[in-house]
């Protein structure tokens, strides 16, 4: 994508969210364009991805239902029933149907960036790992995050899958099991 | 079961395991039939579940697959590969095929000790509770855990699933899906 069109695409993606949620948006881009370059990976691909991971989060359920149908995408019986799920799925169909973009890669990683999966790529774990530490992120044992994730993707997705768990066990909230199928598969390789 | 082929049961039971387990095999079950008492459930079938629910533990992996395949039980995907796992369902076996147990409510909560279900019943709530409570439990937690056990086993099912889950991500361990399931299936009723 050229510069002049992902101006565009930003101001439009500003257009989209709260204020506090932009600032989160922006701190992911700038995580991610660190990582990408600490670990050899496209700056374009990450930015693109990071601008766009968070752009359905606050869209109504119907509009995040319609996009994920036009982009032929499927959500399990999980995530059906947890709507605070679906803006990955929605913000992918977004990025393909709406901006046009087709490579896999970046698709995969706004689709994998809240709970990550077994078969995330290096973009992807980059995308799911600057979502939890960019500079806006305040909670207990995130600096510990942005330590590990100076060292190792791997070991930073392991750090996001397992603390998220613990989270959403502290809040009594449901949990999806794609959360534990990140931790196996990262726990023994990649 | 009559009472001359439980003690049977005992002694085979004990000629299977370690001291070490058969202590915990024996906390269990004192456990399992004081929590019987409290919520009004069989302490008949509570003490036949507790005694059988570890007798396949220290057995080689190759009997533990014979029992399984003798009962016709299936294991799924990620268990095929977590031998660690394969002791409820040999146990399981072990019950219906050895001792003729025939009660769904007793080979369940065998089968479920370790993971336990989205589709627990109270008998097989009990049992998973008492694995982990049981007087030889040393852990940090456990007090509070036996607390809530006094009031309401599924706050206590609650407690044992997300407390293993921290604990096998301490231990950097893979982790069943399953211990979410049944943590997201109590959270919501039962």
């Amino acid at each position: 994508m050229s510069l002049p069109k992902f101006s565009i695409l930003q101001d439009w993606v500003a257009a989209q969210v709260s204020p506090y949620r932009l600032k989160h948006i922006q701190g992911v881009a700038r995580t991610s364009v660190r990582l990408a370059q600490r670990f050899g990976l496209s700056a374009q691909k990450a930015l693109l991805a990071a601008w766009l991971h968070d752009c359905a989060k606050e869209l109504p359920k119907r509009e995040m239902e319609g996009w994920i149908q036009k982009a032929g995408f499927r959500l399990d019986g999980a995530e059906k029933k947890m709507p605070g799920l679906w803006h990955p799925h929605a913000g992918a169909a977004i990025a393909l149907k709406k901006w046009g973009i087709r490579d896999k890669s970046v698709l995969e990683a706004i689709r994998c960036h809240t709970l990550g999966s077994a078969q995330m790529d290096p973009l992807a774990q980059l995308v799911f790992v600057a979502d939890f530490i960019e500079p806006s992120r305040r909670f207990e044992g995130v600096e510990k995050v942005r330590a590990l994730a100076r060292k190792s993707l791997k070991e930073a997705v392991l750090a996001k899958a397992s603390m998220t768990v613990q989270f959403l066990f502290e809040k009594r909230m449901k949990i999806h099991p794609r959360l534990l199928e990140t931790w196996n598969q990262f726990l023994i390789g990649k």
